[in-house]
């Protein structure tokens, strides 16, 4: 309500037009969306009217977002941990376009395929911003006749969903993708994923987690012993993939009243996708009298005994259980899938939407690779995604809460002078520095007043300082000051590289 | 020629249409444009007729480009390279959308604006991608109020020009910009920006490099005491940026021809922009009679004076030289700028066309942010972009032609076993490496052949293998052999990890 009244205060004034907007268009990276995009058909409005041609609109397009100096160090840490994990398991990394032909992406998404993003027709190919990065993948090892891959992929991937900042969903993310591609002995690829989503989650400390998991073959032997006919299989899916956003009671109407569901066929449904469990309910299932005559539910019981056996040998079986509810959105997927959540306890300071949200989810998908050969050559494979962007929301805000200092450049040396006309010298010294491989900077002045430069160092985190002056060059020294304890030691100017070096360790930048 | 045969031969069959097109798609990632252009009507017209719909076309959009797992290994070591560079200078880093909204890219490019990619009209924003980094970086810095700012910024970025791979030109490529944003005393970040650049060009080894200096300021007086109408420079500048694809005689006709200069003007320009050189010159320059008379010029040279000592110091002298011909394309520049080319006899083996060509470029571009900002208030920039499609060319052909063998994973250790039934060992095994840090792989097999998986050792580059069976799980040891020289010792299972950590050290991976 608060944002409200803001809003309505700053729409009552008329002057500085451009200052009151830019303002808005800051909160309202604040603001819940209905309110901003009020406030923003008001301003445009006004903004059109009344001011000059020569200034553009300064926003970034609705659901996308810049990333400061500091959200990147926060980011990059990020980033360094997934891609080390994905490294640890002998991943490669390839790149494809951002868009792909706008036909090769279509037909792989059903219903979803209504939010991607096409290129306007300016002559040439019809193009489409890539929705994700599987499909790509699987183009690209259909157009390489490639059979084995293990590979990662962090990119940016594009939706016209309706953003909500506030539930950490926008129109451009990145996705981190880890997929093993080949024909494999059953279940070590799938898990080790899981593995891989374990130690990821674990090594970024966000808290408590679960890893939920599922295959589609054990759901489609549900819905056909519940008497559902196959080709209402997929929507099926989609309905109950609902169940983290709305009510076991909501997706149980939306399976009656949208899908043509009968109320005895919801409740069969109902009776099963209700269970979760470890190894005990996978025996269990593997005896349910009804389950037993479905080829499809025990052949995805055998393979998730197997996995669980994997699990506990990998020592993960304890983040992990058996969800006969979770079904994925997507299409493509043909047997086991997974998806990770947070437990909330861990988070209570933060934004509740973020809670219990997916931070991470995958599958297996056989059949996507065939699609795009022309023989129909399968290439089996299983991956994940990790959602990066929910997590960074949640990491960021972890950092806020703990006012930990996260610095957003690496300089471990500032070199100084309490003197004036020591331009010359300090470029001499500081390009010894470079060359040696030392991170280092110098104010862009010609005579800056020494407390500005040591006050640039505690700002920023630069945790030595070399200071020259009339003296220092007189007697062939270096000053050498550590900027937390203010201690100061000289050092020979011959060997200052050398003696940097080895203090610069103890600092571990 | 020889490509021509196989196309010709390729569009005479008549069966087996899908994998034909497939290998032409392949091959016309080699093939000059025009014959790929009409090989790809000829058979989209056939694919249209008589494919099945189950196959989409698979290729990437025309000028974009997947990049294998190799040519990624190479790609990620220029941009470590790169990025070291930046953060030794003390650079963050941001992040902004692909996408911008389409009227404030619209104005800021020129004639080249109609190179924009622009996204199709879904209802909501106009827009269109990226044209560059620059334009983004000054709207960030109008939008948040930034007055000053150090930062790099590697993304792709997106040109609808004419693609060719010949000439490493593409539509979607990589820029890698660091920049300085803010009021400094004259030069000195300017001199940074060329440091920067040749510290990325010396430790890229790309062999003998020049980094060709100008002036706007100066080139402006040039064409004023020529007594070109101001109204013209920019055009002029555009034409004489075309100097590195064709020669002085074939840009002075298009100055009288096209620009519309007459020839008297266009000799006396000629006069100027044929000189280059050093110190020496600024020195004759400051002097010339007609120079002198033209404020603006003296305003440059005098600062190119102070560059030069500052060049001087930072010891990079001897590859820059001011060369009164460089224009550079964009409009956005109005002080200092600056084009990296490489000397060709290093490399007389690369395609000819990836020589004596621009491999980096900048200036100083004090008015661009101050468009963005309401008020006009100006933010004063200078910066550089590495054109790292082009060095990653000639390092890639570098890099065949030395047969040096690239790893594309970083796994350290495999976990093998001659014997059967060891699976379950393996994983225990392995998931102890894994969470110490160690990068590990096994085969995704119940029972692999030792022979397969000492090979996979061999074709991977992975230097060290655990060898693990009966025997050894009797003993409590594990059997660690060098791939390399073959050599095998047992080290007890209770330390193994400690063990590797030691015996990786020396492989320094």
């Amino acid at each position: 309500m608060q944002w409200v009244t803001v809003l309505r205060t700053a729409s009552s004034w008329t002057q500085h037009l451009p200052v009151q907007f830019r303002i808005l268009r800051l909160l309202s990276n604040h603001l819940p969306n209905q309110v901003t995009e009020v406030a923003e058909k008001q301003l445009s409005h006004q903004q059109n009217a009344g001011a000059s041609k020569r200034n553009p609109i300064l926003k970034v397009p609705k659901g996308t977002r810049d990333f400061s100096p500091l959200q990147m160090a926060i980011r990059e840490k990020i980033f360094s941990t997934i891609i080390s994990c994905f490294k640890r398991h002998g991943a490669m990394t390839i790149d494809t376009p951002v868009f792909e032909l706008k036909e090769l992406l279509q037909e792989n998404y059903g219903e979803e395929a209504k939010l991607i993003y096409d290129l306007e027709d300016q002559g040439g190919e019809m193009l489409s911003l890539r929705y994700d990065l599987t499909v790509p993948f699987a183009r690209f090892l259909a157009m390489n006749k490639i059979k084995r891959c293990k590979r990662y992929h962090i990119a940016k991937v594009y939706r016209r969903d309706s953003p909500s900042i506030k539930k950490g969903r926008f129109r451009e993310f990145i996705q981190c993708d880890f997929d093993i591609a080949g024909q494999y002995d059953p279940m070590i690829p799938d898990a080790e994923c899981l593995k891989v989503m374990h130690e990821i989650l674990t090594a970024l400390q966000v808290g408590d987690f679960l890893i939920k998991i599922n295959d589609r073959r054990i759901l489609q032997g549900i819905f056909t012993i519940c008497g559902i006919p196959e080709i209402k299989f997929e929507r099926l899916c989609s309905t109950l993939d609902k169940l983290d956003k709305i009510s076991w009671e909501e997706v149980k109407n939306e399976m009656i009243l949208e899908d043509g569901i009968s109320p005895e066929c919801v409740n069969c449904i109902s009776e099963y996708v209700q269970l979760h469990g470890g190894p005990g309910l996978i025996e269990k299932l593997l005896k349910d009298p009804k389950l037993v005559q479905n080829r499809l539910a025990m052949e995805g019981l055998e393979d998730m005994k197997l996995l669980f056996e994997y699990l506990t040998l990998f020592g993960i079986i304890d983040q992990v259980s058996l969800h006969l509810s979770l079904a994925r959105g997507l299409a493509y997927y043909t047997g086991v899938i997974y998806e990770a959540v947070l437990l909330c306890h861990k988070h209570s300071h933060l934004n509740e939407s973020l809670n219990l949200r997916s931070v991470a989810g995958g599958g297996r998908y056989d059949e996507l690779v065939a699609k795009f050969d022309s023989r129909g050559h399968k290439v089996p494979c299983v991956g994940l995604s990790i959602g990066v962007e929910r997590l960074f929301s949640i990491i960021e805000q972890n950092n806020e809460m703990s006012k930990q200092k996260i610095r957003t450049r690496e300089t471990q040396v500032l070199v100084a002078t309490p003197q004036k006309n020591f331009l010359a010298f300090k470029m001499k010294l500081i390009s010894e520095l470079w060359n040696a491989g030392i991170k280092a900077e110098m104010l862009y002045k010609k005579n800056p007043r020494l407390l500005e430069q040591l006050q640039y160092c505690e700002e920023t985190g630069i945790p030595l300082a070399i200071i020259v002056g009339e003296q220092e060059l007189n007697d062939g020294i270096v000053k050498l000051r550590d900027v937390v304890t203010r201690k100061e030691v000289n050092i020979p100017q011959e060997n200052f590289i050398e003696e940097i070096k080895r203090r610069l360790e103890k600092y571990n930048t």
